[in-house]
């Protein structure tokens, strides 16, 4: 029998925001929907005391996020084999979906999603969870393009560094709606109001190698 | 005597990647266009020795960038006051230019530009420099904003906390151009090119409290 997860994370003191805590969500689909709708994560971890931050692309299966790399590069060296303690690491995800431009400077504002996990990264070593993993990074950014590809080898996998991490330790934070100036700046002249913003996609071009008269498949036009 | 500064940042150890050296630049004005061209960066630093990411927003003015906070956001208070030994930060920015589809899986990938910043944040205290500060926050969103819009009043000031990031350790990393398959997969019936994607701003909204009439000013029409 499976027994279906809570309908929100635990929050923890660090999944608990210092202010504006109105704007924090610990719910389940509000969490997979904002992670759902991107394809970049910004992925930090602590090198020799420091903070690095790189981006990187994921994937989410169920309660499991897959972060790309490559086996070379120093994140995934530090985060060593499955079985090993792992390494400790945050993934955030961030939409930003309006400019807010208030009459005041101080009430200026984004319309904004993101999510913040908290976790440690492991490496992927299963073949089957690899294969998995790499379909659902390519599916993240081009749902439909992992069915229509050719799968990695065997050597493009082994040359593929995959990083788990759980989804347990996670919040999510949305800044939604108008301006939120003082009363007695209302009467002030300046415009005020928000400017919507979000990814547009451009018209496919094709590699210079296609056949000619290749069709643009219908899940890169649905983008 | 003012002396220029050289045109591109020293190369160190953790600005040096292990991987795909030919995407990395140093050089000052890429870095700085890449950063001109953004407002969200994904600000690290290390909490109880584990690594924390935040989007927020940010600011550049010549060699120093500029991140918001709140006084009361636990970065800002490890953050500590100018004199301090401050936090060490690491301060990412990513732009994503177009999707890669390439006829291998492997080969899948992002035309993107990423700039990251290592180095130590700094609570600006002195007046003249936090509001110099503020206003490149909100010209870095919306240039042309900052002298159409209330200035922070003294409490306001007081009540926004502004980090300042040195750029003296910085590197670029850009990915261009078109797929890279393999020769023996150019055959492959599937479909591979790039999808161009950008940030698109849709219609002013205007807010209800604004006089009809108002006009969405021409630096609004022109993001």
């Amino acid at each position: 029998m499976t027994v279906a997860p809570p309908a929100s994370y635990e929050r923890t003191d660090r999944t608990t925001p210092t202010r504006v805590r109105e704007r924090a969500s610990y719910d389940r689909e509000v969490v997979h929907a904002i992670l759902d709708a991107g394809y970049v994560c910004h992925l930090g971890f602590v090198r020799d005391g420091a903070p690095v931050v790189l981006p990187t692309l994921y994937g989410r299966i169920g309660e499991r996020l897959y972060v790309h790399g490559s086996t070379g590069s120093r994140p995934l060296r530090g985060a060593g084999r499955a079985g090993d303690a792992g390494m400790p690491v945050c993934v955030t995800v961030t939409h930003v979906d309006a400019l807010v431009l208030a009459r005041s400077a101080f009430h200026h504002s984004l319309n904004y999603r993101s999510v913040v996990v908290h976790g440690t990264a492991r490496q992927v070593t299963e073949e089957r969870e690899k294969r998995a993993a790499l379909d659902a990074l390519v599916e993240q950014a081009t749902p439909g393009r992992s069915a229509d590809c050719r799968p990695a080898s065997a050597k493009e996998l082994a040359a593929t560094a995959v990083l788990r991490v759980d989804l347990a330790e996670v919040s999510a934070k949305i800044r939604t709606g108008g301006v939120n100036d003082e009363a007695e700046d209302l009467p002030l002249p300046h415009w005020s109001g928000i400017v919507p913003v979000a990814p547009a996609y451009g018209t496919p071009i094709p590699d210079e190698h296609l056949a000619p008269g290749t069709p643009v498949p219908g899940y890169v036009t649905a983008l």
